[in-house]
């Protein structure tokens, strides 16, 4: 039987490669899709490629967005500094519609290869902060895919899968560990250096260390 | 009183031309987008920088997104031919989550420039074929906003603003031409030359030629 196709929002960061091992565990033949939207640890985009390749993805795209014109986040205006301890309310590393843009994007893609299926790594927990990270918005996107497009007209019914959305770091990475993946080509430090190590002083890296720390396994990071 | 802020898609073709004075008529200070996504008719964009000027917007952006890489439409496939005749059903003109897409894009724009108004010109009834022109389209999309941002979230309520999508060609054209808009400037062709003169033959080029016989006014349109 041919296997279900998917498409997968991979930014090479160790939520979104969970989730490609997850998905793939699943039985789905996955595309993996990285959106280069001007964010300053680009180099996301390298490590994306790659893992994308060793977890057995059909294809990986990278498609380029200007979101760095728009401004308004720590992640696409230089100007603004990334925050080293988390605050309350919505952090300043928010990209605005960023999740909204990227989901649009999967779905074209989606359309046009066949896929219903579209995974993203979102999680409601740590990044709780993220209005476009809520069990919510996931839903209202995926009422509007089947009235935005052509197939969803036709009968076909898209479905945007968040398998991270409630866990904790520690259970998203003992489940990555148990489908093999290698965390140490991750990278989700927001400032990363060109040859991809981690910072490990802003919000993602302290909320990466934290869940090694609970999952009780060693930290695999590459720290410059 | 300080004007209200909008965010107006401008394709430049006729109606996003229209419903860009319209906003204006209605008293809002307008910023215009233009979204360069791989369309094969993209002289389209220089007619809509200088009808963002001549119509007083406060700015213009054009941002790229490389839609042309999905493919799957004729407006971004050179290998699908323009149809030259209306058939039954979606038309192959149609690209997968362009208005998605396009929305996504104004949204995090309107977000950062605290603007929360955002006009677009879809309409239901001459591209009934089209999903995402449809009224059950833009009310999710206008749901989806408001959970998918910070400003959403903090109680601001965006508004998706669709002032044509139940007028004909004929009464979007006596109304363009009641608020001063010049017609020969806009760019409705799927296949426009360098010259920004239109082929008179595409879907797009008769959708407009009636509309023009029907509201009983001469047509401006430069043809090749």
């Amino acid at each position: 039987m041919k296997k279900p196709a998917a498409i997968v929002l991979l930014s090479g960061g160790l939520d979104s490669t969970t989730v490609l091992a997850l998905a793939r565990s699943q039985g789905y033949d996955c595309r993996t899709l990285a959106v280069a939207y001007g964010q300053r640890h680009s180099v996301e985009l390298i490590a994306a490629e790659r893992l994308s390749r060793s977890l057995g993805a059909l294809e990986h795209r990278v498609m380029t967005v200007d979101l760095a014109g728009i401004g308004g986040s720590a992640l696409t205006d230089t100007t603004i500094a990334v925050p080293e301890t988390l605050g309350e309310g919505i952090p300043v590393t928010y990209v605005p519609a960023r999740n909204t843009l990227m989901l649009s994007l999967a779905l074209g893609w989606a359309e046009v290869t066949g896929s219903r299926d579209i995974f993203i790594g979102v999680n409601a927990v740590d990044y709780s902060g993220y209005p476009d990270c809520r069990p919510e918005f996931i839903q209202a996107f995926e009422r509007l895919a089947n009235l935005a497009t052509k197939a969803g007209v036709e009968g076909a019914a898209f479905r945007i899968h968040t398998p991270l959305i409630d866990w904790s770091k520690a259970r998203i990475i003992e489940e990555g560990l148990r489908l093999g993946v290698d965390y140490a080509q991750t990278v989700s430090c927001y400032q990363a250096n060109a040859a991809l190590e981690a910072c490990g002083r802003c919000d993602s890296c302290r909320l990466r260390q934290e869940g090694f720390a609970v999952a009780g396994v060693p930290d695999p990071t590459n720290y410059a």
